[in-house]
């Protein structure tokens, strides 16, 4: 590949999170070290409490939401920026009334996703 | 870092380009593995034809650009995914009336600049 439309990437479920779809816009097989994600979470969509085996830089394309990163818990909207580094716990929730989309790269090497007990996330 | 916003980032002149800024949002220090920075090209602005030693995915936050990887020329715009692998020439013109500004993740390894002869883009 060299250009494509982010609409004409298939959206996925994930079936962890709430309302929550994903998009891989350039996959580990496409890049050779990392690949470029973009997550949309609906009003009222989230992820639970959980942790990754890869760090997370992101960056927000839209909406509003808070995110939890181990026990900090910020409000993010369009242009933020954020590092999750390999292993922490972090969560999200959409708290606008707009879909919160934010792209997610993580390096090509063997992620776990491990949601954690039942807690409320905040 | 956990969280900033971009236009907090300082931006810094991209001495090959002409007009164009670049802000470093992860560096190299802060994420193991790749950096996140934001390029924005003001209208008449761009990049000669140069190659990098490192592969580029970006993804277009703004304005309308064309963009040549390789032999091939394309038109992007808002939501499109690039990729361009290491040491293929490339540049990039900015042809709309707005600020053309993408997003550009390389990974944490050697880069090499290298602008290309005097020739004309296309």
């Amino acid at each position: 590949m060299s250009v494509k439309h982010a609409r004409d990437v298939e959206a996925v479920e994930v079936t962890q999170g709430v309302k929550t779809i994903k998009q891989v816009l350039i996959s580990a097989q496409e890049g050779p070290n990392f690949a470029l994600r973009r997550f949309a979470m609906e009003p009222g969509g989230g992820m639970p409490r959980h942790t990754n085996t890869v760090e997370h830089e992101q960056y927000v394309l839209g909406g509003k939401a808070r995110v939890g990163i181990g026990s900090e818990v910020f409000e993010v909207k369009k242009g933020d920026v954020v590092f999750i580094p390999e292993n922490v716990p972090h969560w999200y929730q959409n708290i606008g009334d707009e879909t919160f989309e934010f792209l997610c790269i993580v390096p090509n090497k063997p992620d776990t996703t491990t949601v954690l007990a039942d807690e409320p996330p905040c």
